[in-house]
């Protein structure tokens, strides 16, 4: 506890009526996107309740290797054990609080907090405290663990006591979509944070939608298909859509029969870990979200051989978006800082053994992601400044291009709904 | 609505108090000038229900141009139609509630907004809006409009949904008075933003009174008499007021024959659209508020013949004040950003086709005012400074000097009386 | 008053419910190192109730010299008068509330506000006030005194209108430790402001204790011994304290014999004006907490002719603490400014007529300072970071080496408890 709430009760009344007055189908109430009282209420019921992605394996490469993390004002502390497992927990020392690994990554043998000395080992356990005195007991000055799951290398934690228990079902339908991209054997080939100057959910549901696309992202748009992206017309109405469709379901069938599952499943608003993913055909070369759409990496991971195997993505609430490729990973984490302020965390990953310079360049790997942020950048940024308007009233989502975002809009306000009670 | 404001009622009920105990004749308690709480409440009451100045005409000299302003939190949007009238709107998209124009001034065919290219003519008028389906009707979402008055060129927003019907009266008595310097006929020589770090109400004591020029403004007070600008010595004491008050009465005669309106109108305390004009003699050259006190501007104003016209000064409550000359025209936009944080916008108007190196110079046309704004930033921020202490009670307005500090006061206090209940 | 403060006694409810359950030997609950609401009540019980260190006599060396200080909001004028005698102000103007003096230190014949010259001496009455008119009565209109006390040249302010009587003691017991070092006849030769990000209560757990020292103050720790600081091991269990403790005895017997008062007095909790003093010696050549550990400064303070003194450490709460060696005097002043950000500004002051590049450099002077400031600034720093996570729980101090950190939270609890019943 860091502030003394003395309106809780009237603040979460409030919010439940907003809550309960949530029109589907329309952009959220102002105090969603604006009020500090329900950043407070996001920060508690929606990222210290549900599985937060915070990185991938490659993050923490090898034993004793760390990477730490803000989760809101909790900071967090990921670290890969002597025994190759990936733990996080809260990187608080038990002495006087101090975080006991600074800076953004490391190597350690232990964890040695920088303030009077405490040496805990990789799995939490205070080893040393100097001049506690004989009723000291280092047993109960354990670090205090954080829940993480490592699906097949991509990392999420969850800051709650009991963890949603359907995340088990991400991860058993996402591991055999994730595996074949064989995640521990890339390297983070380049990381770029940026801060959006908007609430969180302004950059959420940006990500959800492509109706933006064609006029804000002509370098992402280069390997996008027109009808991909959540864009599905009423049907019958548009015959390139109906070609679209046919072509997925070829490229489908031969994906799978390589052993690469593509079909869509969406449980974007209908599990309490909701997610989404599906594999899809890149245009033109149809290797990579490149400027060429060629791949940008000439060591492809895995065992691929295959350089065109377009894009497998995965979606999951509250705060991540992810493109495997089969010459590249690009991996988003949204982590809010204020209700006006959100960090956006893009990593782009490549075959561990590619050698910088000759396999790939950075320049060429991030460049259309790199303006692509940048352009939802200044999106949610004008978002931000249009709903703190007084005369601001949620307007409606396209029914054809803006499914998705309903389905984040709907999740949020659902969970809400249920951890408010 | 933005924030979620629980104790709304209780803090009403405590500005209402101190409000009612306010002591006529002495400056303002602590928490009308560094407060949150007061803060919002004179975003709402005072800037969200009365006539607030934006800017002028040759702002948007043409059909299509824009320009932007916030009002508060609340983006607005201000357009000269096909049909050359300026218009206002709320800077905020029907579909998501992005800002429809960016930046500061601009120029455009339609307006459309960034983001997913929702198209509005300049009235306002949702033309277009792809994916959106059939049962989107494009006439519930036009562009909301804000009221706006263009009073012989100076242009007033109002936010209220039914503004004040007095202003009226001041358009009435105002244009004779505007019209003969022809804004309409002027352009934007320069504009200069300053942020002052105190409260908007320091901004506007400060600018009711010269009882501190003499100490304060080398600059400005070469072309001022001391006699003008609200000090008033108590009748028959003092030979040289005598002496000032006849050569007022005497300029006013010449002026009035010339069809220009001279005489002192003061409503500044007594109208809900308080006001003050008068035109003033400038000490010798008496053409400008220069530092030669001769014009900057070779080229006069509309068809005047005549550079010693002295100043028509024009003050509007809560937020401007304007000095129009033979020759150009300096007007000062006061805009509220937090508590401890004022913008104060000038701007200096010549004749449309005097041209810059040739009739006038920026530095100039600029200096005495970019001086007199930075000192009085300083003393304004001083003011602040203290005034956020526990030992600061209000003092007393000076009699002689600061009647019109009082008028300010009285108003602001007047008017959250009466919107407060 | 600033803030409209609407919900002051729920809060002070909570703020009492965690005082009353504070665990002793612990370090403080969250709330209390980053809760506005409880920074707020530290400014008003804390700072605004207690004698606080605020400079030295040599700060304002000549009559008409003053310098300003903030107390939290609250500005504060220091001035030695005509009359020698230094006195404490608010700095606020009776007219219309501007700070009076601006800037950290000047020389004035008369307070003159900048505002509108209204002119006070520097016994704080207004002597000169321009336009007020005849029922002004300017003997109602002095600055508002604040209390101050002069303890042998370090300057202590109290807020309050009935200062803590018990400061009386401090003064008396001081007086002989510090007069010896005639802080009078020095010159401020350096102050260095840091801010740190931090909350003021772990600065001072920071200054409270040397376990960290080890860990993280090379250049500190050359001339400290051991077991100076606050480090009592266990009795009977270590030799080198016993033989330090011998060594002490001797010492403090030598120092004592030379009128030099030496030996250790703790109220650091049992008084409301708490502190602790004790002369110790150095390691090495025992002469200055400088990297030689010799002296920094070749002409010595006051009558001294020997250069090893060690240094008289004196430490008040809430804000305080002062080492005096033979040819230097460091001394500290922490000044709260947010929840998490804390001024400590720094002194170091030498004979007043050493002349510098020939009796001392400023670089050899503040090194060893300059660098131990910065390096507990990153201890404090990462403590912050750490408590506000929701996992952090108060730990352990240990009872050899943080016994004066229980000290000073036990005596911020207490006073705590004491002032809001």
């Amino acid at each position: 506890m860091r502030e003394i709430a003395v309106k809780n009760a009237e603040v979460a009344d409030k919010v439940r009526e907003l809550v309960n007055n949530r029109k589907p189908g329309y952009s959220l109430d102002a105090p969603f996107y604006a009020s500090q009282e329900v950043f407070d209420i996001d920060m508690k019921e929606i990222f210290g309740k549900h599985w937060i992605y915070v990185g991938v394996s490659p993050d923490v490469p090898e034993a004793g290797d760390y990477m730490t993390v803000k989760i809101g004002e909790q900071p967090i502390l990921i670290v890969r054990g002597e025994d190759n497992e990936i733990r996080a927990f809260h990187n608080v020392c038990r002495h006087r609080g101090a975080r006991v690994c600074s800076g953004a990554k490391g190597s350690t043998g232990n964890l040695v907090c920088p303030y009077h000395q405490w040496t805990y080992n990789t799995q939490g356990n205070l080893l040393f405290a100097e001049h506690m005195g004989e009723g000291f007991n280092p047993q109960h000055h354990s670090l205090k663990p954080v829940h993480l799951k490592n699906v097949a290398g991509m990392l999420f934690i969850c800051l709650a006591e009991n963890p949603p228990a359907d995340f088990d079902d991400l991860v058993a339908t996402m591991t055999p979509y994730i595996a074949p991209h064989q995640v521990e054997n890339t390297k983070v080939a380049a990381q770029i944070d940026i801060i959006e100057e908007g609430n969180w959910k302004l950059t959420m549901e940006n990500n959800r939608e492509c109706y933006h696309c064609t006029g804000n992202h002509p370098e992402l748009t280069i390997s996008l298909f027109a009808y991909s992206y959540g864009f599905a017309p009423s049907e019958g109405t548009d015959p390139g859509a109906e070609a679209y469709d046919k072509m997925i379901a070829q490229r489908h069938a031969e994906w799978e029969a390589m052993g690469l599952p593509s079909k869509e499943v969406e449980r974007l608003d209908c599990a309490i870990s909701g997610f989404r993913t599906q594999r899809m055909p890149l245009d033109k070369a149809g290797q990579a979200q490149t400027m060429t759409t060629e791949s940008a990496c000439k060591k492809l991971l895995a065992d691929f051989t295959d350089s065109a195997l377009g894009g497998l993505s995965f979606w999951t609430q509250p705060n991540s978006w992810h493109h495997f490729m089969a010459d590249h990973i690009v991996t988003f984490c949204v982590l809010p800082i204020s209700p006006g302020k959100t960090l956006v965390r893009t990593k782009w990953l490549v075959n561990k053994d590619a050698v910088e310079g000759v396999d790939y360049t950075v320049e060429n790997l991030t460049h259309v992601w790199k303006q692509t942020n940048d352009q939802d950048r200044l999106l949610v940024e004008e978002s931000q400044r249009g709903v703190v308007s007084d005369a601001y009233e949620p307007g409606p989502y396209s029914p054809y291009t803006e499914t998705l975002v309903e389905k984040f809009s709907a999740w949020y306000v659902g969970r809400l709904k249920a951890n408010l009670g």
